[in-house]
């Protein structure tokens, strides 16, 4: 077994710095050792590659002179393009070796290209709705074609404009219990579990990155760390120095290391969310493996928690978002109980797997018996899911990667301001989850926190 | 993904024909198709196979023709030899394409022996007293060479005979505590925890085997189940209605599936354990994979219980045995005690791995703050072993494989009136762990069920 070497993480300024360094050499050549056939792609070598693939070419339709390339890559880790032909468009992604947010420096392997065409594979068959169609998926230049998502736009950024996304919420429930679900070992035998366990235990460095950056480092003092200061240096130092805390954040962090329930998208939050009005579409399950189901669920109402917070940073005049507000509350809670019962529905209707097996739950006390189980089971997850939440709201506020939610109030007192207050939430949800029992306690919090704060303004 | 057929179980009395005829083809053939360069080997062949590996030739001296060579398998799955030169000996155990005790209509991949090589020699690093030192592995043979455990015996033999093994229990906490630590979260960085997860993921069909004897057959209505009949008819019939103890049982099974928390044995009971008075080897982790902790130590606890509920049956004057039974529950005392006092020793002076991380828990309100979470992961882990003891005392009193502490009770009621008690505390274990907060409750109530039954004889 080899001994990683930590990962050399670096600093948002010297970030931005690589960042111009890498642009300056993307004319597809890179200096870190690649596999064989492995080139990254670009503007104008793109549409070639694409043209020799006969159904992306009968999708685009035209000939490749005639297609337009765009690379709108904003994320951290990868290459986007965006294509469009006479006939039809998709959206192609391409790993580099290296971190693209830091550049050469934070090496970061390609396979994870491979984990996360596997894992959109997968979930395609559970939540086809949830998940752009997979077109074509390259082994050797770890790049992933699939379907564009269009209009949709990044639901993070829907919500800093303040729109209200009315399908969402059970878009998202039916995606999150039928990916867990079905991938969970109540839906499937011993052996592919286990199997699929194997598959994705490969994809450590990124495991490593959410192990770090969330449940470590906003714990500690920590170069990658930053946060809106001085405002929030005593929330720092007060975290830091929070021994109870630490305790929880670590309890979680051994189920998210060892507890293998379920095949886990491992990044869900707004903005690995394309939405319109209408439709919702999950990308970017690169961070997937197989752990506690409770980290997708909590991740989520996390960052939609955050976005509550955020939004008296985005109003013109106070108390405008006070209708989003709610609706942003009464999805957290139409989330988690459009999830509840829907996983429950599906353990009912499929238990076609190893664990609660259906011969052992038959007849009318069975079933009753089932039922029990069920609500035993669901009360831990949503414990788990509480501690995630609580977790992802602390980490984007004194970790290394923030949310533009927050990051765009320009105002650094208004900002910590409302990040004060996330912080709050977060740190009763870790230390006090008995307060907790029922997610309408959560949102009734939530607003009991923001009010106090309009009270005291 | 495979989906695996259910193996075709026998039950006991087929078991014994096949035997039988499994005998008539020890010539080294066997029907099952076999990878290339595989063959069962036989006194006459073993030897001159040894002679050709320099190593062993030399610990056993001489020339292969003085070697005395048995087979002394007695178990259910593999054939095992012993062998003696003019200058030492030595073990050897080959897997058999299929289940021995049955024959070649239940086949079982010979990779077990893989598993079990792998195990032993990561096994041996944390824990090298408690291990018989592995010589040779060969990996076309599906065959292990070992150090010979001489002149130990089974354990389970020694304790119906009544023989105290005064080291035991400081021995067999040291390796648990040693192999469960170290092959932990907390002493592992997570990419080498991954990698040992993955590497055992492939042992599902010896999972497969526990997941169905013990955590579900005993249960139902089922052909491979039997018990003491019709003794305890109305026992087996209270448990496959008791919806509450299948709740239970299903629970620590989903455990067993999905808990990746260490290298377990997988099937640590006091058949697998060689002692003499002095020293006390584990042996046949074939059954090795990632999973609960408690698994390893409840089948442990359990197995001992059941000794102890089955000592009347061994006895020729009532309270002979009064004494030893003493030592029993005794025994169960100090396991658990100096098993989780070591456990803690080793996460205060070992944490090298990714959960807990020691730069979260510096200086003198860290090391309490680690404290306290070791109490609280011991508590939980002292929980789950009761429930996977009461597991174990149950399946071997109702489903297919028996204990010979109560098999070899001749008269059957003797037998069944100790495998009611120990029926008795078994689901107690079960349905209500909030009355064994202290091991010391779990040996009080095993003396006072036991008590109860000497005064009602």
């Amino acid at each position: 077994m080899l001994r990683r070497k930590v990962l050399p993480y670096q600093q948002p300024r010297a970030a931005q710095a690589a960042k111009a360094s890498l642009e300056e050499e993307e004319n597809g050549t890179v200096a870190i050792a690649t596999p064989d056939g492995y080139r990254a792609l670009t503007d104008a070598t793109l549409a070639p590659y694409l043209a020799g693939l006969p159904a992306i070419q009968a999708r685009l339709g035209g000939s490749p002179e005639g297609w337009k390339v765009i690379e709108v890559g904003d994320g951290n880790l990868n290459l986007v393009f965006i294509v469009e032909g006479p006939r039809g468009d998709l959206c192609v992604k391409q790993a580099l070796p290296y971190v693209r947010l830091v550049g050469e420096s934070w090496p970061l392997g390609l396979k994870r290209a491979w984990f996360e065409h596997r894992a959109a594979v997968i979930q395609s068959r559970h939540a086809p709705e949830q998940i752009p169609e997979v077109l074509h998926y390259d082994e050797q230049l770890y790049l992933i074609a699939m379907a564009r998502c269009h209009p949709h736009v990044i639901m993070r950024r829907g919500m800093i404009e303040g729109i209200v996304y009315p399908g969402f919420a059970a878009h998202i429930a039916e995606y999150l219990a039928a990916t867990l679900y079905f991938t969970s070992d109540m839906a499937l035998p011993a052996a592919e579990k286990k199997e699929l366990i194997a598959a994705f235990c490969g994809n450590t460095e990124l495991c490593k990155i959410t192990e770090d950056l969330i449940f470590t480092d906003p714990y500690l003092i920590c170069d990658r760390n930053r946060w809106t200061s001085p405002q929030l240096d005593d929330e720092a130092a007060a975290i830091r120095g929070d021994d109870a805390l630490k305790r929880a954040v670590s309890a979680l962090k051994l189920k998210f290391l060892s507890e293998a329930q379920a095949l886990l998208h491992g990044d869900l939050h707004t903005g690995s969310i394309m939405v319109t009005e209408g439709d919702t579409k999950v990308i970017d399950p690169e961070f997937a493996f197989v752990g506690p189901m409770g980290f997708d669920v909590g991740k989520l109402l996390g960052n939609l928690l955050m976005s509550f917070f955020s939004q008296q940073g985005h109003e013109q005049a106070r108390g405008e978002r006070d209708g989003y507000r709610r609706w942003i509350l009464a999805t957290v809670e139409e989330v988690w109980t459009r999830f509840e019962r829907r996983f429950r529905e599906l353990w009912t209707a499929y238990p076609t797997g190893d664990a609660y097996p259906r011969s052992l739950f038959e007849g009318q006390a069975g079933r009753e018996a089932l039922r029990t189980a069920q609500t035993g089971h669901l009360q831990r997850l949503y414990r788990d899911a509480l501690g995630f939440a609580g977790c992802a709201m602390i980490r984007r506020t004194l970790g290394l990667a923030h949310n533009i939610d927050m990051e765009w109030i320009e105002d650094p007192d208004r900002r910590a301001a409302c990040e004060r207050r996330n912080l709050r939430l977060a740190r009763e949800l870790l230390l006090h989850p008995a307060r907790f029992d029922a997610i309408g306690q959560v949102t009734a919090r939530a607003a009991e926190i923001e009010a106090a704060a309009g009270a005291g303004a």
